[in-house]
């Protein structure tokens, strides 16, 4: 682990980039904009889904699994959806490839041509309204609560690992109810579960609110929303969760028999959340020494380095770390222990503050001889000496306290990101130096078109708990009912 | 659920394709050869995912995630698996679509057209070999065990649901290793771990082997494999595990430096199963009634039905039935008060009958007053009234011996269809009769092909474990060195 990363102050993006790679997570593939996760970054994946998985269940959900392929002709059916997924997509047209007999290559087959075309899903509402369509009949079909984890595609010109790829691992909720009000509810629920998987396990703070219909998903009559800062002041779209009103259910025909015998039109959301919140995840707290995991999610939580020059000397600490492997794992603390003779204690250092295990443990054969270990903390980089006694304790308490850390570090450089502006001179020169800004909004379309085009940023939240304030926009000049969150983002 | 079943004895595969639709497994989509998991049948495919992925962790192996698309050349780098594997398959042709001016439709922009053409992963040995060439440079790089969790897609012509479907869900480990001894022993272990999932969780016994060349995956050196039989004689293969030599290695060139710093070329084995085992389950063990589940990996253990003419009489059994599911689920067991006020009981013993659910309860007044409760267990459909005292216990055990008599049943029932042949005539009479038949071959492709086209039967597995025998083929009257196992199959 001789190489260095790059130094977030002189290429934040630069940095990101290096450390994806440097920490094992991800590389880019042969397949332009798809990525390969690696085993170390999709570890933290698996961890991420159990978690998820266990709050969409805890909250009625079940799981179930619809086609890759969507039949062109399904996009058009809801207007607004085909304007936003239906361009940047994979097409297959054809189902056989053959050998080419003058070339002895490898052709597509012009035999072989669909008489429709697929398209690789690049979200699923269209294929799952068209199944619901089947499964609701009657009230006692509703609510149906469904969950896919599934890879999708979208054709992304400018692709980064994590951020924006043309492959991508995702969860998509969709759910259909007899009344607009339970849906609602649903959408906003989903969002709380999602803010609360973010804040409580990326440790990752987040604002909540609604999308500005600019930033709607396309097809949804509300879109709601969670947003983290990173720190080079860019916002981050963690998750969204949309109130999809009938838009779908009268594109597909979905209608139920309700209680009073009469044929209604069903309520539907849908929401997720992606492989892009290990981007999140790594933007928020790591370092120029790479990465920092929270504990809640690290793969490893505690890595044991022995410090050697003799065999015996290993035999005597792995007879030690042993002991302790046995007392971490008791408390469902994993815990590796990295024997490697190929290297050596620096490097391997190195690699794990890389990999941004939480806490590592040392230990020589004078840290036999005084009972003691070394413990370093991932966040802080401290070191201290500790007594072996109530280890597993010890271990345990600081991996909270550093889960707690990282999270009281962003939540404090998020409201150092901050502001509010009054005057438009204000709102530029704020939105120039990175970070939230909280400013009036006329609520038209063609301001918010106009702010982004002058200063790149977009509204990323109309907040849904805030008292409203009355006030003037900074663009316009015209009445305003509440502030808004701009920034420039992901 | 007042709809009945096909029966098995009047049209076997009517039988099967009326379950999985009935017992919400499964179903159609509008997308050619693709299906829909329902919740319940989606629900299995957890559970076996679930228990495998511990599996595959504890024999050292750990997830990634590699690209949904395979550049069309990749194929050709293989000689033999270009030929298996590049011809029936979706390839994506275009990224945009575009609304065309004149129609108004959404069509295939013609400007967006890929320089080289992707294929969805039929398999992902090509990409996977791609990508190694880059992770493996020395032997301190060996072993890589790696497995993945994907969606592939072969362009089936005759699907089926969960045998055969053009899209399906399975898990593929792709490992690399220094030495030819290492990766045969990884491709045997993986066989038998397959072995232990099948018969341990299915309960659905099977035979271990390899296959003949006919029949061997392609790009393999060997493949290892397991088979079951199916209630109607016809066998399944339900796991493959293959060693690849180094014909992967050398197609992607992955070379390492050895200890002795020479260069060499990678050992490879691949291995998978899919949701196709599902379909072994469901025909390995369910009757005219419906499905019936292995305890193990039923979605919902036990079901409890109230029996009650009035509120009050619901109101008392709801809290005996509180007490029964708190114990149940402090011993790991799932349950679910089937308490819907829109259906009879006798409707709801139909439904989890077919269902597959192991083991029923029913609750009424006169149980209450007798501390009893009624107990019918799926595979056997008997009922009985057992006291209260212990039935957390009680069903417990009653679980196990479910799970113990599936299985012996369905070892009874191959051990019944499992015959040996001598003689040409008696091999065709008793391929005809179905099940497996112990024959000697003479070792040559030629005779198997020509057995397949006169009978339909294929040589399922050479043995690996058996003692040797000579004798005469069956078809050729050549000599033959042991006997392998015919069977028409799946």
């Amino acid at each position: 682990m001789a190489k260095e990363l790059t130094k977030r102050s002189e290429n934040y993006s630069q940095w990101y980039n290096d450390l994806v790679v440097k920490a094992d997570l991800a590389e880019n593939s042969a397949v332009r904009g798809s990525m390969v996760i690696k085993p170390y970054g999709f570890a933290i994946w698996e961890k991420m889904q159990s978690v998820l998985d266990g709050m969409f269940k805890a909250t009625g959900h079940q799981n179930a699994y619809f086609p890759l392929f969507i039949p062109k002709s399904f996009f058009s059916k809801e207007a607004d959806h085909v304007e936003g997924f239906a361009k940047e997509c994979a097409v297959v047209t054809h189902y056989r490839l053959k050998n080419d007999e003058k070339t002895g290559k490898v052709v597509v087959d012009p035999d072989a041509k669909l008489e429709e075309e697929l398209i690789v899903r690049p979200t699923s509402e269209t294929i799952i309204w068209d199944t619901y369509s089947r499964w609701v009949q009657s009230y006692r079909d509703l609510p149906l609560l469904i969950n896919q984890w599934a890879n999708v595609v979208r054709w992304e010109m400018r692709t980064r690992l994590f951020l924006r790829t043309a492959e991508f691992l995702w969860q998509e909720g969709h759910t259909a109810h007899a009344t607009e009000q339970e849906a609602i509810e649903e959408a906003e629920k989903m969002m709380n579960v999602y803010a609360d998987f973010v804040e409580g396990w990326l440790a990752v703070p987040v604002m909540k609110g609604v999308k500005s219909p600019n930033e709607r998903f396309a097809g949804a009559v509300e879109t709601y929303c969670i947003e983290a800062m990173m720190q080079d002041g860019k916002a981050l779209q963690a998750g969204t969760s949309h109130f999809l009103g009938q838009n779908f259910a009268k594109a597909f025909d979905v209608q139920f028999l309700n209680k009073e015998n009469k044929l209604e039109y069903v309520w539907a959301t849908s929401w997720g959340v992606s492989t892009r919140l290990i981007g999140a995840l790594i933007m928020s707290h790591s370092d120029d020494q790479g990465l920092v995991l929270p504990p809640k999610l690290a793969p490893i939580q505690v890595v044991i380095v022995p410090i050697y020059r003799k065999p015996e000397q290993l035999a005597a600490i792995t007879e030690k770390a042993d002991e302790i492997i046995k007392v971490l794992k008791a408390k469902g603390i994993s815990v590796k222990f990295d024997d490697r003779d190929t290297y050596k204690p620096g490097y391997k250092f190195a690699e794990w503050e890389m990999k941004g295990v939480p806490v590592r443990l040392a230990m020589g054969p004078r840290d036999l001889e005084n009972g003691t270990v070394e413990v370093a903390r991932r966040d802080t980089l401290e070191k201290e000496t500790l007594q072996m006694t109530g280890i597993a304790e010890k271990i345990e308490h600081l991996l909270d306290k550093i889960q707690d850390n990282i999270f009281q570090k962003a939540l404090s450089f998020r409201e150092d990101m901050t502001t509010s502006a009054d005057t438009w001179e204000e709102f530029v020169e704020k939105i120039e130096k990175g970070g939230f800004v909280w400013a009036h909004w006329d609520g038209t379309p063609e301001t918010e078109q106009k702010i982004k085009e002058k200063t790149k940023a977009t509204i990323r939240l109309i907040p849904i708990d805030k008292e409203k304030e009355a006030g003037k926009c900074i663009f316009s000049g015209e009445p305003s009912e509440q502030r808004v969150v701009f920034a420039r983002s992901y």
